[in-house]
């Protein structure tokens, strides 16, 4: 492959849905060379939506960069060419379930050395998506207009993208012990214990031991600060945030609104926090007598925090020019940036990676083992 | 340090909030030694809600397994006291403005093969935090209850956890870069293309650019499939969710609930979408006429992929109890089992660290520079 920071790590992906194909992309965006194994039918999420012209844009997403090859699973002989795959890349990542001889005993007696990470869903080992995880974390029933009744889901995977990424980090931790000790490892990660560790992070777990009363729903509101969104004259909506006492004063200075007559030090965050309603009041007129492109001039000019929301087509339309697809968000410089790759057709690469391998890919697509 | 899979790997954190306080305390979690910097007064964070009996549980959170040197990055003196810690360790994790000597280029003339990693906002640059890049992101305009007008910010800083997580493997990839080759690398990442990349990952900036009709807005329903909350008798809510024609049959099995008259076929998971009402309508009755005892126990006899709602309290009840904070989330096995490590008393290991050094700490402590 060359070019990106991981060339010369070689990964076989079996996957399906976000987690693992996520992080497989971002390793491949990276350099790596990432090989999926596909079943014969295509896997469940080949046909998720969002669909166009019958194709899956959520499938092309997730697999940029990829090389697809098509092997029927169910069959002991295609398990036991993926096993082959998987222990001539040395590098395995998976959220399905791994039989022999695809389980990581199995492929250690392949390659001693090998490194497989394998995503789960529950604590207990039972299946779980981002949406059953996400009910049980917390963040539903504070998230959503203050005075709602019952949870909100997150329209963003929140948690497949965290468990994602997260697992790329998992790879290349195992991957730096093989590179200094020789040694290979089983990785093993839940939805259910990144969701626990995020909760446990933002000090939440420790809130919910020491402090009696239930953290509530506050809508837009940025917890403990002032921040919250505000409605233009032309109808957009935006985004405020005075986290610091400088972007306090920005957003006093930008505005020239006077917060006189509100006792506190306004200066400090609680102070801002436990006052957020009046602070809101003085800025709403501000905001509401103009159009977006004004206030944006006034912030930008003082520095505000702040931003306006977008829908995705308004995203799509002010992404830079210069970006593309298969990028990796992480940038290395120059030398490792790689050029925009797309998703392969599903089976695309069956007959290269075979062959590489010395199997006898016309016998094999003539028995139905590969397609 | 020892015991992690990271052991051996040392990084210096100059940070504030969340994406790089979490990935620096994933490394620590890893068993990489992580040493914070932090100004004198305390950092913009150090106060950070929630609070409890004066502390901040946010920062203890963000900060487990940690050491804290306290210096005076406003001094001359300081900064290159903590370009000294940093080149020393060869590994740089920041989302704060970087002043020469601390800058890559001034870092680079003291180490090498120095790895800095800098995670900015906003794409061209400029500052953002999680909630004002999220606005930004397409994603709050179709979060929330149907019908809902206007943004609904998502609870959870989902950036900043994508961040911090990708951070992680950014450093490793270029860690890894280094022990093949001996080069160090300037590595950046900015919220705004963290959102972007999954934004493209998961189909939407395509679905955006294809699809005609703009994204919607579907409260808790899962898109493309079936999957929404419900409430039982005794008002608890819960999530079901059927992503395959599997799971679609766990669900009709376990409840017995028929869906005649429904005419589609539902094993289709675009049919189960585009009759999602109907079946909810069917489920509703079933549901609400049990306790979630009863509906657990019959979902989960049948591997129904479902999940109940739980407020913080109600997580923290069911953490397993040999789970502990200070976890990764990334199980590399016994071996590498880290014990719980707290947070550190901001400049606790001052004295330490800067001895090893071998500079006069005293002499520092009076001239005012570290505490």
């Amino acid at each position: 492959m060359g070019g990106g920071i991981l060339a010369g790590l070689r990964v076989v992906e079996l996957s399906a849905f976000v987690p693992a194909p996520l992080g497989g992309a971002a390793l491949a965006a990276l350099g790596a060379e990432v090989t999926r194994i596909d079943p014969l039918e295509g896997g469940p999420d080949a046909g998720r939506w969002p669909l166009h012209e019958g194709r899956s844009l959520y499938w092309e997403g997730l697999n940029r960069g990829k090389r697809s090859v098509r092997i029927d699973l169910r069959s002991e002989r295609g398990r036991v060419i993926a096993a082959r795959l998987a222990a001539d890349a040395g590098t395995v990542l998976t959220n399905l379930p791994a039989r022999p001889p695809l389980s990581y005993t199995g492929l250690r007696t392949l390659r001693p050395d090998v490194v497989m990470l394998s995503i789960g869903g529950r604590l207990d080992g039972g299946a779980a998506v981002d949406s059953t995880v996400n009910a049980g974390a917390g963040f539903p029933l504070i998230t959503g207009p203050e005075g709602h009744q019952g949870p909100v889901n997150h329209a963003l995977p929140a948690w497949d993208v965290a468990a994602g990424f997260l697992t790329v980090a998992g790879l290349l931790a195992a991957d730096r012990h093989r590179i200094l000790t020789g040694e290979g490892r089983h990785v093993k990660l839940s939805l259910a214990e990144v969701a626990l560790v995020v909760a446990d992070s933002l000090g939440l777990l420790s809130e919910a031991r020491l402090v009696e009363a239930p953290r509530s729903r506050f809508g837009n509101h940025v917890f403990g600060t002032f921040g919250r969104d505000f409605r233009t004259r032309d109808g957009r909506f935006l985004m405020v945030v005075a986290l610091t006492p400088r972007q306090w004063r920005s957003l006093a200075d930008a505005t020239g609104v006077s917060f006189e007559g509100i006792d506190a030090d306004l200066a400090d965050e609680g102070e801002r926090w436990r006052h957020r309603r009046a602070i809101g009041e003085r800025l709403e007129p501000w905001i509401a007598e103009r159009d977006l492109d004004e206030v944006a001039v006034a912030f930008e000019s003082h520095h505000v925090l702040w931003g306006p929301y977008r829908t995705f087509k308004e995203l799509l339309a002010e992404v830079p020019a210069a970006w593309h697809p298969n990028a990796s968000a992480l940038d290395f410089g120059e030398r490792e940036r790689l050029p925009a790759r797309p998703a392969p057709t599903p089976g695309a690469h069956t007959d290269a990676v075979l062959a590489e391998l010395g199997e006898d890919v016309e016998e094999l697509r003539a028995a139905g083992i590969v397609a």
